[in-house]
C-alpha cells in the first residue's frame, strides 16, 4: 500500500501492516512514478519480509515496455528467461493414452518489435525508494492506493465490494527441476491430453513451472487437501508416456480460482485507490495476474504525481477519476477473456488454434483503448471514433507504438518508449514531414514559435522561465520532440526553432529531441510513418501522455487543439478564465 | 601489476607497491581470468586510489567481445556511449581560412555483427576481484605480472628495453562541455584545418573530447609549458569560423608521444610477464592503447590460469612463451601503424579517405592472426598457410567470428562469443553439417564416441568421471558444442550422443549444448555456415581456445588431430608417453 502524505491530510486511517518495503512489483511500478520528485510518500508492506519464491514471473512486451520507460528494462531483461516458441500438444488421435506434439508456434505478435515475454529469473527487486521506520498508529494523508493483493484491507475499509464467482477450477502449480525425456521442456507447452491439461513453463536454468488444473466439476477438491505427491501424480499421468520426475522442488502451491471484478477502483472522492489484484482475479493460465496490476499501477501512478506537483489546477477529479474510466474496463474484459480461456483447453485443435493465436494478441495488451476523457481527447467534431479510425495505429487512447528512430545529432537509434522516460511529463511529438521541402520546415518553425510563446502558446508549459535558464528546463511538464522524415543529412539542427534545441549557457544545445524516420547503421529503418500511417507532406503532432498512451492527435497548424487538450486538463488557464479574471 | 602466489614460490621481489585495487582495464581484464579458480592471486597496485579522470576510454569492438566473454557485457554497454557516424572536415579549397565538412562515414566494419566501439561513460569498475591488505616487504611468487603502465617499475627490474623513438608530436587532450554552433560536435571528428587537425569524440550527455597535436616539427614546445589556455587557441583556430568555448573543463593533459615497443613481453623463464603500456606507447589517435592492453592481457590470462590449475603437465614453458611470439608482433604492427597514421592527417582527401577506410579494419583487430605454435596447429601437411586459407575466415590463429546461433532446446538465438564464456575451458565446436542426413548424423555420433572415450579418445578431457557425476561436468577443461545446419525441427536433441547432452542425477539433461545455424524469431538468421564456409555435406571440427582463437581446424573424422592437439599442450598424455610407461 501507499500512501501520499503531502500537503494537507484529508483522509485517516488505522493501519494493522508495518511500514516498509513491499517488492510485489506492481506496488513498485507506482512507487517507480514518484523517484525524482519532491512528493512525501509512505510505502506500508502487508508482509513481514521478502516474497522469495511463487510469485507471478511471466513478463509481458508492454510490461518490459513499462521497466524501460523507468530505466530498469536492460537489469529486468538480464535477470529474465526469454521465451520464443511455444509448442501444444494433443491426446494421441486413436483414443488410448499418450501425448503428441500437435503444433509449434513462434511466441510473436507482428505488430510488436521486442520479444513478446520473458519469465523473471528472481523476485523482483525494489528500485529507488525506500521505506521508512514503524508506522505510527495511525497515519493521516491526502490520498491512499491499496496495492494489497487478494484479500486487501484497504478494499474492506473502503466498502468495495467483489463482484463475480469462485469457479470449479482447482490449480496445482509446482516449481521443480525436472527428470524427464519430454523432448519440449524447455518450450512454453500447452499439454491437453485426455486425463487432463498442463502448461509448462520453463523458468531460469533447469527448472520449469507446471500448471495443472486439478479434477475440476463434480469431484472438486479443496485446496487445503491437496499434497504435492497427488499434483505430481497427475502430472505424471497427463505427459505418459514420458518421464516426469522432480529433481527437487523450490516451491508448489494449490488455489481454487476465482473470477472476480471491484464494483469500485477508487473511492472517498478519489482520494482513495485499489490496484491490481486488490480489485480483480482471475486464473494464472494466460499469466496476465501481474501484467495487469503493474498496468493498473502505471496508469494511476502519473497522475497522482502531477496533482500532487501542482499542475493540475482545475480538473484534479476528472483526471484521477480516469483510473477507473480507463482501467476498470481492462479487468472487466479479463475476465470475460479469462472465462473462454479455461474452456480452450478442452476445445478441438482446429478451435483451439484460431483462439489461442486471437489470445496471444489480447494478452500483449495491444488491443486496449481508453475511453475519451480529459485525458483522451477525440478529433474535433467527432463524438466517437469510427471503425476505420478505430484500425489506425495512432489514435487517441491507445498506446504510442514503440518505434525505432534515430536521433538527428549523431544517429544513433533508440526506442521511443526508452526516449520517454517515465519522469511524469507529456510529450508533444510533432511529426513534421519532409522538412527537406520549404513549406514543411515553415509549418514546422510556426509551430515551434507557437509551442514557445509565454503568453499566446504553450510557452508556459514548454519553457518554463524565457530566456537563458537551464536548470528550467527539466521542470516544466511538457517536453516537445520532433520526428521528421526528411533525409538526414538535408537537415540541419541548428536551423530547427529553438524549443527544438534549447540552449542553456552552461551546457550549450540539447542535441537529443529532434529525430529522423531513417535507416540506422545497426538496427535497420523503423518505418515510423509508414507503421502510423502519416502522410509525408502533412505529418501531425500527437500529445503522448506520461504513460505513453496518445491523448491527442491534431493537425500541425491546430494550435488551438493543443490548447484545448492542456486546458481541459487544466494545465493551462482557458482565455475565457483569463478574459473573466482581467475584467 | 599481478602476482600469483599458488604453489612453491620461484620468485622474490621487493615492492614499492601497496597491494590493493588497479581499476585500469587490462589489469582487470586479467584478473578477471581467475575468477571461480581457487588460485592464490595478489593484486598490486601502483596508485594510491582510482584514477576517475583522463582514461583512455575508447572501447573497440573486439575488446567489446572480451567484455561480453567474462559476463560483464551488458554493465559496460550501459555505461557506454555509441557511435554510429564519423565526420571528416577540411580545409576550404580556396587557400582562406575555415573548415567544410568533407564526409561523413558509417562508424561500422562489414565483418562485425555489432557497433565498432564506444566510449565509456565511467571509469572502470573492479569487478569480481579483491585486493587484501598492506603488501609485505618481499614478495615470493611463482608467477609475476606487470600492468603498471609506461612507467613499469617490473621493466625496470627485469630490465626490459624499449625500442624505439619519441616522436615530435605533442598532443593536448582536453575533455570538456562545448559551447559551440559547430554542427557535428555529435559525432566523432577528423578536423584537417589548414592551421592544424584535431580529433572530436563525443563523451557522455554533453561532454566531448579533443585530441590537439599543438605545434610539431621544429618548435616542439615542452608538454609541461602548454597551458590549457594555449590548447584551447589552437583548438578555436582549427575550428574557425565556428565558435568554440569551454563550457567546463572536467580534465586536461599534454604529452609527447612515443612510439615504442619492448624487447621482450616475458623473462625469467617464462615466470614474469610485461603487458600493455609497460611495453608499447604510441598516439592517442587510432585509440589502440586501452584496447590492445586489454587483449595483451586476455591473451595471458587463461595461459597462466591452465598452468596454475595444472591442466598443463608438459608444455607450461611452450604455452607461456606463446604470450610474446603472439603479442610482440601485435605490438610491432601496431607502432608501425601508429607512424603512418600520424602522417596521414596531413594527406590530401583521395589518399586520406582509402587509408582511413583500411586503418578502421586494423583498429578493429579483425586481422590479427597468431603464428603456429603449440596453441595453435596447421592443417596436417601444412608448414604455412597459403594465400586461399588465409583469406578463409575458420582459420587457426585467427579470432572465431562472433556469430549468432540459435539454441536446438529452445529456438534463443545466442552469440558464440556471449556463449563461450571466459572460464578457461577449450571448446570442440563440431560443425556437424546437415544431421538430418543419415550419414552425417552417423558420423556425429562417432565423433561423440570418440570424444567421450576415456581411454582412447578425449574423455579424460570432456567427462572427468565416467557415468553419472553432475559435479565433475563443470570441472574438465573441455567443452564439446555441437553447431549443425540441419532443419531443427528435423533434429530431436535427445537422440544425440550422450556427451552432446550430458545427464545429472540432480539436474537432467544439459539442453545449452546443441545448436542450429537458423532463423531465429526476433533477431534474423546468423548464416554461420556460408560466413565461415562450411561445407554443410561435410562438416568440420574446429578447437577454440579459451581466449576465442582458433587453434585448430579438423575434418571430423580427424580423431587423431584432435587427439595431437590437445597432446601438444601437455593436456592429454601422448600414446608414446604411455606405452613407455607401461613398459
Amino acid at each position: 500500500m501507499i500512501i501520499c502524505a503531502d500537503g494537507n491530510r484529508e483522509l485517516t486511517f488505522d493501519l494493522p501492516y508495518r511500514v516498509g518495503l513491499n517488492e510485489e512489483a506492481y506496488f513498485l511500478a507506482l512507487a517507480n512514478w514518484f523517484r525524482d520528485s519532491n512528493i512525501k510518500v509512505l510505502l506500508v508492506n502487508r508482509k513481514s519480509g521478502p516474497t522469495l519464491r511463487g510469485q507471478a514471473e511471466g513478463v509481458k512486451s508492454t510490461t518490459n515496455e513499462i521497466c524501460a520507460s523507468f530505466g530498469i528494462g536492460p537489469q529486468i531483461a538480464a535477470e529474465s528467461w526469454r521465451f520464443e516458441e511455444i509448442a501444444v500438444w494433443g491426446s494421441k488421435g486413436d483414443g488410448g493414452r499418450g501425448i503428441v506434439r500437435e503444433q509449434v508456434v513462434q511466441d510473436k505478435v507482428e505488430e510488436l518489435g521486442t520479444i513478446r515475454e520473458t519469465m523473471l529469473q528472481q523476485s523482483e527487486q525494489a528500485n529507488g525508494v525506500n521505506g521508512h521506520g514503524q508506522v505510527e498508529e495511525r497515519i493521516r494523508a491526502k490520498y491512499v492506493v491499496g496495492c494489497d493483493g487478494a484479500h486487501s484491507w484497504l478494499r474492506k475499509q473502503l466498502d468495495v465490494a467483489l463482484e463475480g464467482d469462485l469457479t470449479d477450477s482447482v490449480f496445482g502449480v509446482v516449481d521443480l527441476v525436472p527428470k524427464t525425456d519430454f523432448p519440449d521442456i524447455r518450450r512454453i507447452c500447452y499439454l491437453r491430453a485426455a486425463t487432463g491439461t498442463i502448461l509448462l513453463v520453463p523458468r531460469g536454468n533447469k527448472e520449469v513451472r507446471l500448471y495443472i488444473p486439478v479434477e475440476s466439476g463434480s469431484a472438486l477438491p479443496d485446496p487445503k487437501d491437496l499434497t504435492l505427491d497427488r499434483i505430481m501424480a497427475t502430472a505424471r499421468e497427463i505427459m505418459a508416456p514420458y518421464t516426469l520426475e522432480p529433481g527437487s522442488v523450490s516451491w508448489w502451491s494449490a488455489y481454487r480460482v476465482g473470477q472476480r471484478v471491484g464494483s469500485h477502483f477508487s473511492r472517498c472522492n478519489e482520494r482513495a485507490f485499489l490496484v491490481g489484484d486488490a480489485v480483480h482475479t482471475h486464473s494464472p493460465k494466460a499469466g496476465q495476474g501481474m501484467n495487469t496490476s503493474i498496468q493498473d499501477a502505471y496508469n494511476l501512478g502519473w497522475k497522482l504525481r502531477l496533482v500532487l506537483q501542482g499542475h493540475i489546477r482545475s480538473a484534479r477529479e476528472a483526471l484521477l477519476n480516469t483510473y477507473e474510466s480507463e482501467r476498470r474496463p481492462v479487468a472487466q474484459d479479463l475476465i470475460a477473456f479469462d472465462r473462454g480461456y479455461l474452456k480452450l483447453f478442452s476445445a478441438p485443435l482446429a478451435q483451439f488454434d484460431t483462439e489461442f493465436l486471437r489470445a496471444m494478441k489480447f494478452t500483449t495488451g495491444l488491443s486496449i483503448r481508453y475511453p475519451p476523457s480529459c485525458a483522451v481527447q477525440l478529433p474535433r467534431g467527432v463524438e466517437k471514433l469510427g471503425p476505420s479510425l478505430l484500425k489506425a495505429d495512432l489514435v487517441p487512447g491507445k498506446r504510442l507504438q514503440d518505434v525505432q528512430v534515430v536521433y538527428q545529432a549523431d544517429a544513433i537509434a533508440i526506442r521511443t518508449q526508452e526516449r520517454m522516460q517515465a519522469n511524469g511529463m507529456f510529450r508533444i511529438a510533432v511529426f513534421a514531414g519532409d522538412i527537406a521541402e520549404g513549406r514543411l520546415l515553415a509549418n514546422l518553425q510556426r509551430l515551434g514559435e507557437f509551442l514557445a510563446d509565454q503568453d499566446l502558446g504553450l510557452g508556459r508549459l514548454t519553457m518554463s522561465i524565457r530566456g537563458d535558464d537551464s536548470a528550467a528546463w527539466s521542470q516544466v511538464p511538457v517536453e516537445v520532440l520532433v520526428i521528421h522524415c526528411a533525409e538526414r543529412e538535408c537537415v540541419n539542427l541548428l536551423d530547427l526553432h529553438e524549443v527544438y534545441r534549447p540552449w542553456s549557457s552552461d551546457e550549450g544545445y540539447d542535441y537529443w529531441r529532434v529525430f529522423a524516420d531513417a535507416e540506422s547503421v545497426l538496427g535497420g529503418h523503423g518505418r515510423v510513418y509508414e507503421r502510423l500511417e502519416i502522410d509525408r507532406q502533412k505529418g501531425c503532432c500527437a500529445v503522448i501522455r506520461p504513460d505513453g498512451y496518445v491523448g491527442a492527435v491534431l493537425d500541425t497548424d491546430d494550435f488551438q487543439g493543443l490548447k484545448d487538450y492542456f486546458e481541459g486538463l487544466g494545465m493551462l488557464e482557458s482565455e475565457d478564465r483569463l478574459n473573466s479574471k482581467s475584467q
